[in-house]
C-alpha cells in the first residue's frame, strides 16, 4: 500500500511547493528537558484578556454596556486578574477603565490589568486612568522578534532592549507618584516564540534590574506565542528553558499567553505550565486576533477532570456562553470542548448502548466516581442536564430512543419491546430524513401501539372484576369496539388471563400472553403506572401491547386490550 | 498579590468539588521517551474518517448525494486512503459503499476502507460490500479499555482478546476467498488511550500473529485516543510505548485517531507522529463524534508552514469549507485555523501597521522567502485574496484604511495625508459603531477632499496651458463656482504653481503648495492617475487635495481645486 499511496502522492495536483516559502521551525537545545515528566497539580493564576480582545479582535468592538457586562461575568466567574483594556488607545477606552474604577466594582480580591505601549506620554494616560484603584496591573510591551525588529521596527537588539527599558523605568516613576494603589508590573516581550531567547532574557532581566521585584513582589513576566508558529513541545521547550536561565527567578511569575495559529494552543499552555509558568492569559471560549487566545475555560475544566479544582466556576456554562457571544458576536462552536451544543451527544447507537450502561453502572456503583463511557465530564457540574447526551436520528439504536423514552416519559422499556419498537423508529427516522425529538419518538411510540384514541380497535370504557366460587376470577367490562359499546365477559386465573380470555372468546383473537411487566412512573399520589405484554399468536408472530394508567390494575388491562388491537391489525401505522 | 489571589479562591461559588468524582490521569512509564527531540520532517499517510462520522455523528447524517459529494472532494485534495462507512449497519450504508465500488469512480490510487466489529455476519457483510475493488481496507475494532470491560461488555480481558483474535481470523478468511481484490487490514484496539499499554500490546500481538503482516504487507494498528483524556504528551507516551514495544514493528502501520475533548486533538496527532506514529485519520475541519476527530486540514497545513509537503491540496480552501459545511450542515467556525473567516484578519492598527510594513519588505526582498508579521502562512497559497487581511473598525489605525483604499481602488495615500484622513476614519466608525467596508471608507474619503461632484464649490470644466516668453507657464480655464462656470487664468513657474496662483488671485485663497506627489492607477491604456497636494496657510493650518484623472496633468489640476475647497470651507462632511 506504500507504493500506491507514494504513487498517489505524485499524481495530484499540488500546492505551490511549500519549501521553497517556509522553513521548518528550529529546536530549542534542551536535550534534558523536564517539563514532558511533569503533571500538572495546580491551576495557575489566571488572567482575562477578553475585555482587550473585545476591543481589538471583534467586527464590531465591544461597547461600554457590553464591557461592563463582560467584566461582570469575570468576577462571577472567579477571575482574579482582569486585563480590561488599552487606556491610551482613546478616549473612549480610556473613559470605560477610568468609569470601572471609580464605579466601586471592582472587588477587593480582583486586580484590573491595563496594557501599555513604552511611550511616556502613553504610560502616564494609563496611570492616569487607574486613578483610584486599590490595586493594579499595568503591563508594558514591545515586540523582541527578528522579524519585527528587522521589518516593523528597523532597529537593533539594543534598541529595542533600551525601549523596555526606558518603559520599565517610565512605570516605576509613576508609580512613586501615587502610592495609593497597590501596583503591580507586568511585562511582555512581544512575539517571544519567534525570538532568540537569550535575547529575551537579556531584555526581562533588564527590565528586573529596573523594577527590583522580589519573592513577594513578583514583576509578571509574560511570554507570548504571538503567532503560533510550531509544535507546543517546542513552546514548552521555551518555556522551561526561559525558567532555568532566569536569575532571581522567584522575584517573577512566568506568564503564558499562546495563540492558536495551528489549533495547539491550549496544549501549548499545558505543556508550558508544566515547563514551569505560574500565569495563563486567555480568553472565554478563545476569542482573540485571528484564532484566538488560549480557551481559559477548556485550560481550567481538562485541570478539573484530573481532580484538581481550577478555582474558576463553571457550574452554569450555558450563562457564560450566553454573555460570551452577546458581547463577541461570535458563536461558540458546536463541537467546542465543554461548551459546545453537541460535545455531549452521541447519536451512534453503540455509543448510545456505552453511555447508557455506564449511567445504570454509576448508579449501582454509587461511588461518586465519574465513570461514563463517551463522556469525559459530568454534564451536570456544567449545570447541563442529561437530555442531549442521546440523541436520536437514523443512526442510532435500541438504547437511543429507549433512553429518550426514559428521560422524557419515564417508561423502561423491556428488551425484547425495544427490539419490536426499533424497527419502527428506524423507518421513521429513515422517512423523515433528520433528527427524531423526543416528542416524534413518543408520538411514534403511541401510535405503534395504540394509545392514540383515534386509531384504538378495543378501547376500555369501564370494568368489574370479581372472584368465581373455584377461585378463577371474572373480568365483566364495558369495551369500545370501532366506535360502539359492547358488554363482554370472561375469566382466567388472574386478571390479565381472564382479560384475555375475554378477548379470545368474544373477538375469536389467537393469542397468548407469553410476558407481562409492569413498573410505576414517578412517585407519590401522581404515579402512574406502565404495564406492558408480550403476545404470540399460533403461527409464531409475536408483538407487543402497551397500557397506562394511574391504577396499576388498569393499566394491565390497557396493556392486553393494545395487544389485541396489535394482534388484530398488526403494529399501528404512525401518521409522519 | 499572590495573598490576593488565594483569599479570592476562597470567597468565591464553587464547583463541585472535583477532586472526589474525578482522578489524575495515570503516568506513561518512560522515563527515556525520545520523542520530545523529534521533529516531523515528512507528512504520514492520512486516512479520512468523513463519510464515517458523516453518518455516526452529526445531527442529519448525509444522504448518498451528500456522502458521493464528499468522497469526490475527498479524492481531489489528494487523500489516498478513505474510510467509506460501516456496511453490516444497514441497508442504506451498503447500498453506498457497493455502489460506490461498482461505480468506478474510486481511482486506482486510492483505498477504501469500511469499519466492522468482530462478528460473523458483519464481517462477511463488509466483505460482500467490497465486491468488485481493486484494494480495500478491512477494518475491525473493539473496545479494550477496564471502563468498557467492565461496564459495557462485562468480560475479562481474554475475552476481549478472543474477540480480536476471532475478528482477525474471519478477515484472513474472508479475504482468501476473494483473491482479485488487494486486501489491507486494520485493526483498533478502541479505548486504547484509556487502556493498560501491555494488554493493548498484547491484543494487537495476538492479531498480528493470526493476519501475518509483512514490512511489504502490513497491518495498520489505529492507536484510538476514543475519548482524550490527558494533555497531549501523554497520548505521545503510549504511542512510544506502543511502538517500542511491539515485535515485529515493521510489519505494523501504526496509526493516530485522535478526539479533542480537551481542544488537544491535534496536538496529540502531532507529538504522536514525533513519537513514531506513520499514519494519521480524522475529519477536514474536525468533524467527529462531541468535540470531533483531529482535523486533517490543521495538521496537513501546520506541516506546510515548516516546509513540508503534506500531500493534501488546500489550495482552493473556500471550497473545501463549502463541501463540509453543505454535507455536515455545521459551519467551520470563524476561528478555525487556516479555514475560519477572521483568521487572516487584523483589525487593530498596530497589527495592521506590521502586517502592511511586512508585505512592503516582502515585495522589496524579493527572496520568495513568506516572512509577514501576524501572518503564519500566505493566504494566497489557500486561493484567499488579501482584501480580508485589513479590516477597519474604531480600532484601526492608519494601517488599515490605508490599505483598504490601496487594495479596493489603488491609492497610495502619502503619510501626512493619512494621517489626516484618519481622524475622519475614526469619526466615521465612531458614528457607525460598525466594522467599515471598502465603500464606507471610499465614501468617506470622495466627500472629505471633495471628489464628490455634488459637494465640490470648485469643479474643472476645461482648460488650457500655455507657455509665457519669459519661461513661466500660463494657465486658462473654466472652472464651475458654486454652480456656475467662470473664465479663470494665472501664472507661475509650472502647471500647479499656475493654477495655485489663479486660485489665489481669482478668488483670494491665501495658501500655498507645500507638498505634491503623484502615482499612476492600474497601468495600460486604461491608466488613470493619482495626484495627492498639501496646502498650508498662513495661521499654520494645513490640508490635503485629492484628484484623480485619465491625464496626468489634469489630475493635478484636480488635486489642487480639491485642495481649494478644502483652503476655502475645511475638509468636506462625509454624509452618514
Amino acid at each position: 500500500m506504500r507504493t500506491e499511496v507514494e504513487q498517489g502522492c505524485k499524481n495530484m495536483p499540488m500546492l505551490p511547493n511549500p519549501s521553497a516559502k517556509y522553513r521548518a521551525f528550529p529546536q530549542v537545545p534542551l536535550p534534558d528537558r523536564q517539563w514532558p515528566s511533569q503533571v500538572i497539580t495546580a491551576p495557575p493564576r489566571w488572567l482575562s484578556t477578553d475585555l482587550r480582545d473585545g476591543n481589538q479582535s471583534i467586527i464590531d468592538p465591544m461597547d461600554q454596556a457590553k464591557k461592563n457586562r463582560f467584566f461582570d461575568l469575570l468576577v462571577d466567574i472567579g477571575v482574579k486578574e482582569i486585563e480590561v483594556g488599552f487606556p491610551a488607545a482613546g478616549q473612549t477606552e480610556f473613559d470605560f477603565i477610568s468609569g470601572l474604577v471609580k464605579s466601586g466594582k471592582v472587588p477587593e480580591d480582583v486586580v484590573i490589568q491595563v496594557l501599555t505601549q513604552s511611550r511616556a506620554d502613553l504610560i502616564q494616560r494609563s496611570f492616569e486612568s487607574l486613578d483610584g484603584a486599590h490595586s493594579a496591573i499595568v503591563h508594558l510591551y514591545n515586540a523582541v522578534s527578528p522579524a519585527w525588529r528587522e521589518i516593523v521596527f528597523r532597529m537593533s537588539r539594543e534598541d529595542v532592549k533600551n525601549i523596555a527599558i526606558s518603559g520599565a523605568q517610565m512605570l516605576v516613576d509613576e508609580a512613586a507618584k501615587r502610592p495609593d494603589t497597590k501596583w503591580h508590573f507586568e511585562y511582555s516581550p512581544e512575539t517571544f516564540s519567534t525570538a532568540e531567547l537569550d535575547f529575551s532574557l537579556e531584555v526581562c532581566e533588564a527590565v528586573m534590574k529596573i523594577v527590583g521585584p522580589t519573592k513577594d513582589w513578583p514583576i509578571i513576566l509574560n511570554l507570548p506565542a504571538t503567532v503560533e508558529a510550531a509544535t507546543p513541545n517546542i513552546y514548552a521547550d521555551q518555556i522551561e528553558f526561559f525558567c532555568r536561565n532566569l536569575p532571581n527567578r522567584e522575584a517573577a511569575a512566568i506568564s503564558l499567553h499562546t495563540h492558536n495559529d495551528r489549533g495547539t494552543g491550549v496544549a501549548a499552555a499545558e505543556l508550558g505550565i508544566m515547563a514551569g509558568a505560574d500565569r495563563v492569559e486567555g480568553c472565554l471560549f478563545g476569542n482573540g486576533e485571528r484564532t484566538g487566545n488560549c480557551c481559559l475555560v477548556t485550560v481550567a475544566l481538562n485541570m478539573y477532570t484530573q481532580g484538581i479544582d481550577p478555582g474558576l466556576d463553571f457550574s452554569d456554562i450555558d450563562r457564560v456562553i450566553e454573555t460570551v457571544e452577546y458581547c463577541n458576536e461570535l458563536p461558540v462552536h458546536q463541537r467546542h470542548p465543554y461548551g459546545g451544543d453537541l460535545v455531549f451527544t452521541a447519536f451512534s447507537g453503540s455509543h448510545q448502548d456505552a453511555i447508557k450502561k455506564g449511567f445504570e453502572a454509576q448508579e449501582q456503583r454509587n461511588d461518586e466516581l465519574w465513570r461514563v463511557p463517551y463522556l469525559p465530564i459530568d454534564p451536570a457540574d456544567l449545570g447541563r442536564d442529561y437530555e442531549a447526551v442521546i440523541r436520536v436520528n437514523s443512526q442510532s439504536g435500541k438504547g437511543g430512543f429507549a433512553w429518550v423514552l426514559q428521560q422524557s416519559q419515564g417508561l423502561k422499556l423491556p428488551k425484547r419491546l425495544q427490539a419490536d419498537f426499533s424497527k419502527h423508529v428506524q423507518f421513521m427516522a429513515d422517512d423523515k430524513g433528520r433528527e427524531l425529538d423526543a416528542d416524534d419518538i413518543w408520538q411514534c411510540f403511541r401510535h405503534t401501539y395504540y394509545l392514540h384514541v383515534d386509531q384504538r380497535r378495543f378501547r376500555l370504557i369501564d370494568y368489574e372484576e370479581s372472584r368465581a366460587s373455584d377461585g378463577t376470577r371474572i373480568f365483566t367490562g364495558t369495551v369500545e369496539v370501532n366506535g360502539e359499546e359492547q358488554r363482554v365477559s370472561g375469566r382466567g386465573n388472574g386478571l390479565i388471563s381472564s382479560v384475555a380470555a375475554t378477548m379470545r372468546e368474544t373477538f375469536g383473537l389467537d393469542f397468548e400472553v407469553t410476558d407481562y411487566s409492569e413498573h410505576a412512573l414517578g412517585s407519590g399520589v401522581d404515579a402512574r403506572a406502565a404495564a406492558y405484554i408480550e403476545w404470540a399468536k399460533p403461527d409464531g408472530t409475536t408483538g407487543w401491547g402497551v397500557g397506562l394508567d394511574v391504577d396499576v390494575a388498569t393499566a394491565g388491562i390497557r396493556a392486553l386490550l393494545s395487544a389485541a388491537n396489535s394482534v388484530s391489525h398488526g403494529p399501528g401505522t404512525p401518521h409522519f
